[in-house]
């Protein structure tokens, strides 16, 4: 694949495979072969891979890496993704009779931490995909019934003519620095003591820096200044894409929007800095939040800085 | 509105409403209100201000305002979608009979000359919206029709329960700049002699710099390295999130793909310099990107830097 991707974290993480979960995927994604119905076609066959699910689980072997099975593994009527291409192989992966379209659950959890950081790259851009799939089997401008195009990167109605294409949500989560400290919020699906950045969907008609300063403003009540990008990350559950800021505000006072969060509070440099030696039992005061998580990161650059 | 959204142009810039055009709009969301029906129909009386349009296009005064009428305005049967507060007053827009999709037409490029930068702000995410609903009037998930809920920042199924929300497309869109020159390309339904930013679509199961990497890649076969974000524009035809970057490659030697571009070159700084001081007739060899589009802010970045 085309070469160095970094962000303002500087190329040397950044590069590094997996730095961010989800990232740095090896395939391929061979986007002129999704619109040629005959080279697709012809690698359809015996020797094409294919990834091995339970609904939108995947089966993981002894050493971290996805199971990968043939076509004859898969049912006969199975609508099937093309992922793209690795080590001269074509990948797919098949659409599930089930949707899900929830947020990551202790068995996503699990799967995160069992898969080596570019099989768990593979398997989200797969996930997002396959899931999508699953939950647009209808046209959503005239009802009828849909067909999968262009090797799964499209849909198709036969009926009116519509096009559509896989979702991806772009969801800005912030850092919002005051003095030496740090807001940070917990939503009530939390574990017990875990706090997180802040995050909302980008809506029609913002740019990336007034979403961030609406969403710390409506769930904080908190005026945000200078909003810098930091980083992002593709999130599979079902389909963001986390888009990381800080921002500063000059007044610390809170107004916390009880619909949306538990609590939100400043942390101290300390504090956080005890949280993330803690490990995943975390302090007395605080989780902090997973490695996979982009919050984890921009928490930790913001410590390491 | 909560305050200053820069990125990396700085704030002054940034902040300065409409410096991009179809941000800065100054409605206040108030997500508040979307989830109380009670407060919702509330404001659903003669005070509301409901934007005047005729299919997806504005009605604009001589002073270029949008011009907004009352609910009685409207067809009895149509969608309302809750745009926010302005002024103390509930704004709402229709949702049109008949969906529209694609690119800014010569009348959309009328319209961005026509309102003023607030209004225009105003004007795109109301746009995005009613468009979406147009779109989007029967479920993905089981085919039934659905209906709009929260004030149109959601439809929902009666049959399967499925929730839907309005779309935003994370779309990449980047310089590439090797030595004292900048790569642009000319898609085909652009007017002749017009080149602008290369740009795609951010895809599921990747970060913001390897979809830069990759569509740099894939379009004119350059391998791409410290991708930098510089700024970010919504842009509504129909509803895409522009995000802007750079990067810089090592070896300028181009393979164009020629089904997705006319062509792709070099440009020199002084090349770019002339055609951006030539306005809108460009210069003989090139027409600068107009000020609307994203792509004329990140070269006049990097002609500035």
């Amino acid at each position: 694949m085309a070469g160095g991707a970094t962000g303002l974290f500087g190329s040397a993480q950044a590069n590094r495979a997996g730095a961010i979960a989800f990232s740095g995927s090896p395939i391929d994604r061979a986007d002129h072969i999704r619109v040629d119905p005959e080279a697709l076609a012809g690698l359809m066959n015996w020797r094409a891979k294919v990834l091995m699910l339970d609904g939108l689980m995947p089966d993981i072997d002894d050493t971290g890496g996805l199971v990968w099975g043939t076509l004859a593994d898969i049912a006969e009527d199975a609508e099937i993704v093309f992922l793209g291409m690795l080590e001269g192989k074509a990948h797919f992966a098949p659409v599930p009779k089930r949707a899900d379209n929830g947020p990551a659950n202790p068995r996503s959890w699990q799967v995160m931490q069992l898969l080596r950081p570019e099989e768990l790259a593979i398997y989200g851009g797969a996930r997002s995909l396959v899931d999508w799939h699953a939950r647009h089997q209808f046209c959503a401008q005239c009802g009828s019934p849909t067909k999968l195009t262009k090797g799964g990167w499209q849909r198709s109605c036969s009926h009116c003519g519509a096009e559509h294409f896989p979702r991806t949500d772009p969801v800005t989560i912030m850092l919002v620095e005051h003095e030496d400290t740090l807001l940070l919020g917990r939503q009530p699906r939390f574990p017990p003591k875990m706090y997180s950045a802040l995050a909302g969907f980008a809506e029609p008609g913002e740019t990336i820096e007034e979403a961030v300063a609406r969403e710390v403003h409506e769930e904080a009540g908190v005026t945000a200044r200078d909003v810098t990008y930091l980083a992002s990350q593709p999130w599979p559950f079902p389909s963001q894409l986390m888009i990381g800021c800080t921002c500063i505000t000059d007044d610390p006072a809170l107004t916390i929007d009880e619909t949306e969060l538990d609590d939100a509070r400043w942390f101290t440099r300390a504090e956080l800095e005890e949280a993330r030696n803690a490990g995943d039992r975390g302090s007395d005061l605080l989780i902090f939040p997973r490695p996979f998580a982009i919050a984890h990161h921009l928490i930790a650059w913001w410590l390491d800085k």
